[in-house]
């Protein structure tokens, strides 16, 4: 059995990656510097002229990407594919002579859910499209000590990951660094949508004052989602994708990444530290 | 401002949490014991009759979830909702009077995507419905040892975390540890996908041979995927949810998670080692 061809192990294209301006804050020094983030962009997978799926992916593999996808989701069964043509995110699949495809019936099995990153909006325009234009740069400044902090409070007030080891956290802060709300769950938007929805239910937005921390990484979908909230200020524990970066460059959001007791990167809006 | 009120701090209820039995492996030794894990079920959002959407989530805070999906979705405006009432896995949203709703124009806006764990399939019943009944036990035996060093060699092959920090991958090993694909993605869900897909495109499904390592946690959606590939073994770097070690049971797969060079949980399945 060939193991490892040649043909599996390009994973690194320059699609994939993408250096990006970011600064750099370390115990009061600051460097500016290129990074290299993910790649995340929409592919939009046809069965012919019918649109199946649009998902958030990291280029590279999209053939791959939509067979498997077809495949795993029960819509084709193995030898049912006749090529598939790629070009920059979409895929296209056309099926062998004779296999029977029902796009109704596909319909009707699928469920949407806010974890595409993509639901209800295809594209930053579609952000734009339900009003927000830009997010204030009046209402939020927050001190880099105080941003420091916000990592350890979390982690504090995450009753869920202390006993499973295993969930999601959305916490939102004040400008000097007090927890107004936590939510955990499975899911990282899900947890974020829990948080806006109880701001929502208690008449409180737009969050224009606040700072939001996540534990994980952040995506598009995460950035819309505080877009749509109007906080001014995204922080995360983990690395952002190519695409949090260009929407909070666009909204004009304060995006942080890698966020340590001692450290973290901006990506956006480097104004509203100090 | 009230912060941190008692409202918002209700994160452990019993539903919350799943007490599983865990089989144990740390050098040489086994031992059994109850491991808390969190619970992952799919929660449909409706408006009156009309099913918005469907999400795995965490229980809990369900109408939070339900308004903040509804309002960062751009679907409800703030002041549009009159109450939700919520009950086991459904949120009912009634709207304002006057205030209004085109299930047409809503449906317009949403993409499918697999990254929501129930895309094609509400339930595992729907698994069942696509001909996967069991996955074969005859096909795949892994020691402990080679289990342990699975990671390394993952770590090794993840070119794009290595660049980026931020990325998941999906690794296909044999019996002895060899690595015959490896995928990633910043969506987990597409890093299988990709893998699966290149297994699709080589001709080689079922794969009844090999071990599946995934970079995070499992959710229901990768043990799903992996069934619809006749994976018999899924390891996880990460912990698992509820719904992914129900369906592991489920299919007869063996689960594992928060596997370290020195140790290793085994949730289903544990005839498959050794």
């Amino acid at each position: 059995m060939p193991i490892y061809r040649p043909a599996t192990v390009d994973l690194v294209s320059t699609r994939s990656i993408l250096s990006v301006p970011t600064t750099k804050l370390a115990n009061g020094a600051t460097n500016k510097v290129q990074d290299l983030v993910a790649v995340e962009e929409p592919l939009q997978i046809r069965i012919g002229t019918h649109n199946v799926a649009i998902t958030m992916r990291t280029p590279g593999h999209d053939a791959e990407l939509a067979a498997g996808f077809l495949f795993t989701e029960g819509i084709v069964a193995p030898g049912d594919i006749e090529k598939i043509t790629c070009s920059r995110n979409n895929a296209v699949v056309t099926l062998r002579a004779g296999v029977e495809f029902d796009p109704a019936g596909s319909e009707r099995n699928f469920y949407v859910s806010s974890s595409c990153g993509v639901c209800g909006k295809a594209s930053i325009e579609a952000i734009e499209a339900t009003g927000c234009s830009s997010l204030r740069t009046d209402t939020l400044r927050v001190s880099e000590a105080v941003i420091r902090t916000l990592p350890d409070k979390l982690r504090s007030a995450q009753k869920l990951f202390d006993e499973t080891g295993g969930i999601h956290a959305s916490g939102l802060f004040t400008s000097t660094g007090e927890l107004l709300y936590v939510r955990e769950d499975v899911g990282r938007h899900n947890a974020l949508d829990k948080l806006i929805g109880r701001a929502y239910l208690d008449g409180r937005l737009p969050l224009s004052n606040y700072v939001l921390l996540v534990s994980g990484r952040t995506s598009f979908e995460l950035v819309q989602k505080s877009v749509m909230a109007g906080i001014p200020m995204l922080a995360a524990v983990g690395a952002p994708s190519s695409l949090a970066i260009k929407t909070a460059l666009r909204f004009g959001m304060t995006l942080i990444g890698f966020l340590r007791e001692d450290r973290f990167n901006v990506y956006s809006g480097a104004s509203r530290l100090g």
